[in-house]
């Protein structure tokens, strides 16, 4: 009979540690099926290779936490009483030599509150093998993706329609999240990123109060919706009023790099092969410099997860998994174009969940 | 001359460690100005006791990174290239022999590449004195988070106008999150909580599709928006259609322990004083085994900050500080009540921020 803890103890054997533990978070909520905030609290399940799994709660969770219907030991605390007797006890409970982390979730309070009460425990960074659970979507996973990036889609529509040159990039902004929410999403995956003109250049851009957009900036969004747990993740570049010859050169470079992404996927691919066959042709053009990122990063409970889309990663590409194909380049001072699609690898290719036109686009244009 | 690393040197001075290292989240936003993402890229500034700080910054987010007018050495890193190397160059530049850290904001990953580039470095958890340094709000941070408790207060305004019995908990958080952004929030200060029934028995409850209210019901709202980078928390629990004997006991008792809160803070006091005095309330009544929480936690850039409001902590309350007075009474699988103002402490007392109604309101009756 499988047992909802077999691929997490996998992964404590091919670690060769005694256990795994997991704390709030994507990894998280799969295991144990409900979804929990941390904050100011230690909070973990900790499986070990055989035998029980035990937790640590956070007392004013135990109303929550009946609903995982948790096998093993509990060690609750309240806030009043501090944490660190918990981890005694479950030291106690559980003493172990080694424990696989997350890396990228657990925070550094927790490593020491571990450390504390079991000063020889070794603790590994097992971020990439606990999350290599996530790989491979199920049924269920890409009907939840799909529903979350129909929404923004609809979001997205709506939004280019209301465009008007001197609109702000935050009332642009406002105008996507009210979208987003009467669109159906549970929440945003992240903090969208509405930013034109030179904005369109920073990555990571937070919309601005005082730019107004003006004719012949690119507008780019990157954005989306969370439903049943699952992010979305796109990105389209428009144009205000109309396109300067470089913006439509650049923009066709970064489609050309997009849709080789989508053209070459397929199962028994790498993700270095897609990312190296992306970067390649916009080191081929004359905007190579312009190049900052790796294409993509896997999609799923988490906004950025494994397969991460570039050179160097040999992880082969099975179906099931779903990756951002996300190819920019961006010139500090200037402008940048991103396009973002959100790809399924299936048995015999891919496809592309997104569907959101691509071709350039002129918005705005009263 | 003041500069904008003086109160984070001070901390690196009175732990007597070499430097203190920030990592995007509150701190990080509050000393650059400047707010970043990190996800799966390491990305920190590192500010010594003396000299000049330095950073390390994901290349992708070096065109944001100009906006922070960064007077250190930059040592940046791509995806493709991986991080370490650049902690190695860092580690050169500025040798560490000891590091204070946010320990509720640095992941293990950043940890554990700081121990492999500086294997003699003591990192020491210093959460508490870094994140002190936002105690005492500013006369900017007090309208920020006005203007956020002010949306909150107009969104539960419209939402509860719109209560049937009937209607599913995620539809009512569905409109709740509407109201929030046609209100004007910039984002969700965190995922909503709303709750009836049994359902309300659980501080972090979810929203649940499949739940209708019903008369008789309690219906806790816990939210708040986000504007100018601050969070509002405020919660309300009102009654469906009516309210039971055994509802409006445990609701007198609980507005009468949020009462006390409010009528005793004044500068002076302790946190510890304030959580006394409204959990005696409490302990005092026929539902004293229903306490499940602390009185409530500062507010601020992050919803759940310094200082903790629980019996135990000595924290002297000061003029600027800002918390939440939020107790409540939970029996799992019966039901739970909260009431949550947002108080700042002045000069001659308090100031609560939240001015939603709190007599006991029947909603749905239609």
């Amino acid at each position: 009979m499988t047992n909802r803890y077999d691929d997490v103890r996998q992964v404590a054997d091919s670690l060769n540690v005694d256990a795994v533990a997991l704390v709030p978070g994507p990894n998280f909520t799969r295991s144990m099926g409900q979804a929990f905030m941390s904050h100011e609290r230690p909070f973990l399940v900790v499986i070990p290779a055989k035998g029980e799994p035990a937790a640590i709660v956070p007392n004013l969770e135990l109303g929550s936490w009946e609903l995982v219907n948790f096998e093993g030991a509990v060690f609750d605390w309240r806030d009043q009483d501090g944490y660190q007797h918990a981890f005694e006890a479950f030291a106690k409970h559980m003493p172990l030599k080694s424990l696989a982390v997350e890396g990228q979730v657990m925070r550094v309070f927790v490593h020491h509150a571990l450390k504390a009460a079991m000063p020889d425990l070794t603790i590994v960074d097992a971020e990439k093998e606990i999350s290599g659970l996530r790989l491979l979507k199920t049924t269920d996973d890409i009907k939840s993706l799909q529903a979350a990036i129909d929404i923004s889609e609809r979001a997205l529509e709506r939004v280019l329609k209301a465009i008007r040159i001197g609109q702000t990039e935050t009332e642009i902004e406002q105008n996507l999240v009210q979208a987003l929410f009467a669109e159906g999403a549970d929440e945003m995956a992240f903090g969208p990123i509405v930013a034109a003109g030179d904005g369109s250049a920073r990555p990571h851009a937070h919309a601005r109060p005082d730019y107004r957009v003006k004719a012949g900036d690119p507008l780019l969004f990157d954005f989306g919706a969370r439903k049943h747990g699952f992010a979305a993740d796109i990105t389209r570049t428009v144009f205000v009023g109309h396109a300067t010859d470089e913006g439509r050169e650049v923009y066709q470079t970064v489609l050309a790099a997009n849709e080789v992404g989508n053209a070459i996927t397929r199962p028994g691919i790498t993700a270095h092969d897609i990312d190296d066959a992306v970067t390649s042709v916009m080191e081929a053009s004359p905007y190579s410099d312009r190049i900052r990122t790796k294409t993509g990063h896997g999609l799923g409970r988490d906004v950025h997860e494994a397969p991460y889309i570039m050179r160097g990663n040999h992880q082969v590409m099975q179906a099931g998994m779903v990756f951002t194909n996300e190819p920019g380049l961006y010139e500090i001072g200037n402008f940048g174009v991103r396009i973002e699609d959100d790809v399924l690898v299936t048995a015999d290719g891919c496809r592309c969940l997104t569907s959101f036109p691509k071709e350039l686009t002129i918005v705005g244009a009263n």
